[in-house]
């Protein structure tokens, strides 16, 4: 999507030039994990000669991901999002605007699926099936060629009330949530979509017998996270103190985190510390996509100094 | 509708920020005559409770414009377009985003027609009915009311192509040509839809055909124009060296120039040398709308000088 | 006023452009009023012919204040001020530059008082008796023509150093004082003009005795506000976690929440509620103007969820 | 002055912005003749603990001008002005804000005279008269300075007809121009004051019999310039094409050019020679000031390559 | 290199910001040629782990240019250029500072050259033999390999003086050009470095007894340009009206265009064309490289509209 | 040094415009010891007739600084540093470029070292030493100017890990050290080159047996500071609760206001205190030096009120 952003601290409608960026949630995950170092492929439908479908295609590849199945229907539009960023206690608000968007409007049959069974892992996003019945079948039909490959799945809940209602959402999720590998969840969607509540560990063990094969992520907002991993319930070893600049995409960014240690082979407990740290070094930068090397990620980990980098 | 364009000379694709402004040409028109002293309304339709609308609204009304006919339905989208300025010999490039726009959707029974009872004058665009059956059936609707009412209609052709077909506009102007007070319409646009080329004087009395009762203000670029009322041709007595700044809008400021001058009493010659200037002045503006105050309008049509006004 | 700032973080002697706003205090109240959707007048001077009157005009006009009341002479300047944003500890400065300001030369004949008939309050504020005779002449016979025509007048201390002394100042409030129905006054003012210091409940019983009929609304900076309503002292039921962007102008904005919801028929801990939560989103915005809605406002009293709205 | 600007091509009622710089006739001048290697001195005043005093003082004294005897008294305002550049049709506009400015309330008896004995040349402007008794009063000074001290004296016409009428034009220039060594006049002003139309030749013989004693450089607008020396009219030897950033400005680089090359010995068709380059650089340059090096200049006057200089 | 530019009209002295970009005459044209489609790989040196040898390789692989070949040595400099853009009579300026910068210390023996091997075209410039020992060996080893890969090799002189003589440039080039299969040389450097003078057919005829096997391109500035293929002389069949916003980069265009249709089949007087094109499209650019697609190319040549395409 | 840094909140790979400034530790102590009232020369070498060499000195001369002993040879680079500012938990990143910078070849014999003997303090930063042969001995000769001509030094460790080893700094500050009247280090740099951690008096006392007859300032980052002058350990009077803008400069500012203070004749515990407040304020600034006057200095030393100042 195109992200078109009042520079902070702007409202909208005082705003005499919007921010151009390239985001949403999957691409923002692809992009983290290529600059991470991994090898990433895109899967998503821009319109065709259309500068904002090239520019996505071309922000996207110099982060290094791979766009060449990246669909390019000819007469949709791009998907637009206005954001308005807010210091407390004004809220950040997103205004959609991708009626009718290209990505929208994508069909299976579309999709070279051979990507699938080239991957070690798909990522996918709940918001994705609520755009429609095309997008609904996209990931319908990636959750099966993943399961036919015997390739994991990580999908983020990513709830969106204007989209669907907590009822539509749970019978899709009932369908994708079993054969999971991985799930991230926001503590908000686990009481709004699945009437869970409470303490973390909880929440947890509730989710669990919906994803009884997944790493469960939950993310608590102020409070952190908390991964259960088979019965274990871990906590980050440290938490930051984090001014941030733009929290959108922190949970994408949380997401890419978690999946590259993983993929990497760190322990789970090793890979919500990476979550973690990537979450945070996402909040200090303005876009979507956390723009963060291996390298410095890793510092970060490594070292709590806060000195100046000469 | 919001225009969002690259600061110039910046390509669309190289823009890190999107220049925020409201534009449409009805709305170009609307302001232009409100800031010239005439008493101006408009009715539209733009999505409720939408920060677009609200900043349209806001904007429009500061220049003077009465909008309380400004319809505002609940869901839809705000038109957008994108543009992209460009120096020579590299094409100046609109690209318009309006689909399922709250006013693309607008049906005539919800406007309320009595305006058109108060008015000495309404003005149309070509643009409308090319956006679906709703505002066709406005344009229809305004076009029955004004002869109902014996108010003099304006029309301003600006023929869209990717909107709909030359036999497409040429049906529908076949309607509303007869009855027209003033028609504008520009020289590309006569030969697209109504085959008319040639000498300026040729073309108008093809048009004179069409719309017999009209005076017709044929626009000729870089030429100018010629305006044929009754039997006669007139030119504009002065042409000005204009570095252009933003010719979009132009057009529009064209049409308000001429009507503000000929609601002033102004005869036709003298209002073809309005027209003439303020979208000169306009070409000098960044924004579609031509920010110009009537006095400013004077003291060019009085004056040559290029002296510093201190 | 025009405001010109640097924009944070820079100094004025660094700026190489400065932000351009209108603001003011009885503007700021004007402004935020209509926006929440009460039928506001203005009465102030600005001049004639002027980029910077008009501008003014307009922007209050988008807003949805009545302007005609506003009166445009010959010859005068438009009041500035120049402001240099800080963070601790270094100090917000504003300088001045109002001196002969069509404002300050604004003499009673020439207001059309007819406006406080039709009104159900009048604002006034301390700064006006300070720009000369013949503003102080404005204000006196708006407290004159309120008390005849029986419309209950709000009063904004705005106590300012430069323009006169607190011994002036008290001269003056001991004439306006006793009739206000609203007196709002900081709690440096009140020691500065009035020599009252100390527990808010003591500063507003002494206040109680100037001004013995008004509701007495004293803000105490980060310590928050409270309000004398006849014996009572209500204190809000809720602060808020404020992180600044600009604090210029949260004065006017209580006052506009506490009017709003007082003149909506809310009982006065209701409007200090308003108040409160309008000067917190005052403090967000950049510039004098508290830029809300009343559904932003509604909201923010309704919930204290800091989630991004979507 | 504080010139305070609307970024091209903007007009001042959209500019959200306005561009900061130091500018004013004697300054440019000053400056322009500091950067070519001259040691230039500054007579004038500003307010004291100002921002913008302090700013004036320190971009000047960047330039190398010697700001020592710039006068800093208590209270006064800073002089402004609002350009609002433009391109053709639409004029340049200049709002002069300046009343009550500290300069205008300058007295001859608080300058410190040594520095015209000092001197090589004194420069002064036609604006400094016009803006009340004490600024005419120090022109007066330091005619009567200069001339009891020997040092030839430049003069710039500057007619401004906000400030004063012709014919107070035309009195006080009959005390000043029997004298002047080196008299500075547009073709406008000299219509305008003194009368004088036509061709140029004429124009400067008319003039001859006003300044008997000086140099007269007359410029022509588009049409260059010439000067009389003695009893012979030069013109210079070179045009520019120029395509033009700012002109403003443009006649003190004039003046700075021709004054620096015949301070520097040069011949008097040299000197126009000099005056017509830097002005053409100057018109290049945003902002009053002339921001040339002296090897820029002798670079200009050198060679007619346009070639990137890498 | 990164470009550092004060954004236009802005001289660097006065500029608060400087734009950056990414440029250099080859990565200018193999950024050209990947966004007209053609495969294009890029051979240079960046230091490592340095963010603007990172942000190098983003753009280029954003536009296409597969950027694998690039090598990221330990410890050099990323070479600038700070550019500051002029309207006439003012030089635009360009300030090298690439002293040590890994480029310049770039062996041949560090290169892939089966790149060579796999290219269907070898383009050169003679800046990089001028930048020292290494590169230079570089394009020696170039023209070796491709000399045995039977890989035509295009050149662009560019001469630079302040990196080496016309002597010592004379003395390479007496090296490489018998075995190119295209030369491009300024009429300029034609002089500088060769003695050439005159009428183009003479210089190009001149030329042709140093590259006898070569299609010669000589550009004239404003004049065009001039192919001498074979025996012929080729002139443009068009010249455009072109509004110069940026001419840096417009021979590394010229040189991409005529190469694009030449690779593409397009007979030499139709690759001149599309050179021409090419570059007048790049002047109009803000920046070195073209940001021109194939399709817009392709319009510019079918069409000479300049209707604002919407 | 020119400093280009991407504006905050922006990484330097998404800027794309960069920050201009001038900076440098020595530069920074000059500039904010001159601002505040003190006659003070600074000692440098920029290239000659280079835009940023300029640049430097006109900024330096604005603030006061007398620049006459600057100098400027031919050929050499200016120093840059590319800057990319940082909210928590990303550190500040600092990239130098100074590789043959004319101030890094430097050689004593062309400095003229009468400047010392007319001083009342030489302050040098360890800075110098590390960056070549030419500048240690620069350092060595201003230490053995100072000790003939009885001239106190003050000298800030400023330790550079990428320029030196901690031995090779031991080695060196063991040379410069014993004669020293004034100190500066960060407690980082006290571990870091002397081994030397833990408690601040423990440190302190340490250093002194380095240092016997200096006062020694010992900065602690978040926890402050402290001086050990004789035997007397002295903490600030006050903390600031500071909003941190920019902290690159903090401490050369910290080291302007104790040298100002001190040089004013203060004593020990009052020149911490003026330490303390000049290195706040320095952190409310964008950019290296610290804008801030004498009077603003005083009044923060006087008051703690966060009142608007009108």
């Amino acid at each position: 999507m195109l992200r078109l952003s009042a520079p902070a601290p702007q409202r909208l409608e005082q705003a005499v030039a919007l921010d151009v960026q390239v985001g949403g949630s999957e691409a923002n995950v692809a992009a983290a994990m290529a600059r991470l170092g991994l090898r990433t492929a895109f899967v998503s439908a821009f319109p065709a000669q259309h500068v904002w479908g090239d520019r996505a295609v071309r922000e996207l590849a110099g982060h290094g991901v791979d766009c060449s199945r990246v669909l390019r229907p000819a007469g949709g539009r791009m998907g637009l999002y206005f954001l308005e960023y807010a210091e407390a206690p004004r809220p950040v608000r997103v205004t959609y605007d991708r009626r009718d968007s290209a990505f929208s409007q994508l069909q299976p049959e579309a999709v070279d699926w051979s990507i699938v069974r080239q991957a070690r892992l798909v990522h996918l996003s709940g918001i994705t099936p609520a755009l429609g019945a095309g997008p609904m079948g996209v990931v319908r039909r990636a959750l099966a060629e993943a399961a036919a490959a015997g390739v994991p799945v990580s999908f983020d809940v990513n709830y969106r009330s204007r989209l669907w209602t907590p009822a539509q959402a749970r019978a899709f999720l009932a369908e994708a949530l079993p054969a999971l590998a991985y799930l991230f969840v926001g503590a908000d969607d686990a009481a709004t979509v699945f009437g869970l509540k409470g303490a973390p560990d909880d929440v947890l063990r509730g989710l669990r017998a919906l994803a009884p094969r997944a790493a469960i992520l939950l993310t608590l907002g102020e409070e952190g996270s908390a991964v259960l991993a088979g019965d274990t319930v871990h906590r980050p070893s440290r938490r930051y103190r984090v001014t941030v600049v733009d929290r959108v995409g922190a949970g994408d960014a949380f997401a890419a985190g978690f999946l590259w240690a993983t993929l990497g082979g760190q322990p789970v407990g090793a890979a919500l510390d990476a979550a973690t740290a990537l979450a945070a070094l996402k909040c200090t930068v303005w876009g979507d996509v956390a723009l963060v090397s291996r390298a410095e990620l890793e510092e970060l980990l490594a070292t709590d100094s806060t000195e100046i980098r000469r």
